[in-house]
């Protein structure tokens, strides 16, 4: 093999889970037991608080030293309690942004995943020229996971693998109450 | 909370992930991960050998003991190095069903998963009748997950949540090759 054919082999990726349907964040977690069974070194940044269940959150946590998770953001925006200002809500996802900026390029990880990412882009909150400016930056080597509904098209340009996680069936539908395990 | 209330919400689920797209293995055993939360018992059960890569492999035998895997089947089917008879399949897909059915109802596991079920059906490996009667031998409180590309409408009707995974762009669409911790 040759080394451009090595290098080419070598490039991490970029991935987009994307749709309205379940799924996103749980196919990015999956993500992180396979990169477990290389004994990467993974990050997780949260940029909407609150959008992870407690099983996840105590989940992710049995997995350290190797997945590393970072709850950013402010909690879901503009539902009912919601009792922060568009302003307090834009500076905790520049926060985030921040903070992953960091982390892609600290060259300790082998996996960043952002989720949530297109949630806070489509809100507003990170704006379109700030997501074009973050996965510019994603170093070569890095596999970037990016999660949420309603990812851009110039995202979508840009990634190397995109899935649109659709939903044909939701509990909700047939009646059923938020189930342990599995919505939080 | 009245005791009507109290059982529908401990209601084990029945979740189909399904579609072209990639994620829906991965999406799977992100759900480990939050069983894993709540020290939930898992057992996963393959049932076309060679479907999963190394890193997953050695990823979920770190979670053990609460995770387990059992690889069945004999590899894919119909393709160049092939050399095993349909009976021969068959009979392998028989012994995974007969190893579902029974981890599904020794009681032992919180979540159930039956990884590529869904092609095993589509391949005539399983037959519609024998998927029916699996699921409808499923104990009420075991949450059951059913992955693998062309989902029978059948148990797209009976499941609890269904996500079809939909492939907007893939890695070889960019002539970019396999790469690890992602695709193997």
């Amino acid at each position: 093999m040759d080394a451009r054919e090595n290098k080419q082999k070598e490039k991490g990726l970029l991935i987009v889970y994307t749709g309205h349907g379940k799924g996103k964040t749980t196919a990015a977690l999956g993500m992180t037991i396979r990169a477990l069974g290389y004994g990467w070194q993974v990050c997780i940044i949260q940029f909407i608080k609150g959008s992870w269940k407690y099983g996840e959150m105590d989940g992710i946590k049995k997995l350290a030293p190797n997945v590393e998770l970072n709850i950013m953001g402010e909690g879901f925006v503009g539902i009912i309690d919601d009792n922060k200002s568009f302003e307090e809500h834009r500076a905790a996802a520049r926060k985030a942004y921040d903070l992953a900026l960091e982390k892609m390029q600290s060259g300790k990880y082998n996996l960043v995943i952002l989720d949530e990412l297109n949630v806070a882009v489509s809100l507003g909150l990170i704006t379109r020229d700030e997501l074009q400016e973050l996965v510019g930056k994603k170093p070569e080597q890095l596999h970037l996971v990016i999660t949420g509904r309603d990812a851009t098209e110039w995202l979508i340009g840009q990634a190397d693998l995109v899935t649109e996680m659709k939903e044909i069936k939701h509990p909700y539908q047939k009646g059923i109450l938020a189930q342990k395990g599995v919505d939080y």
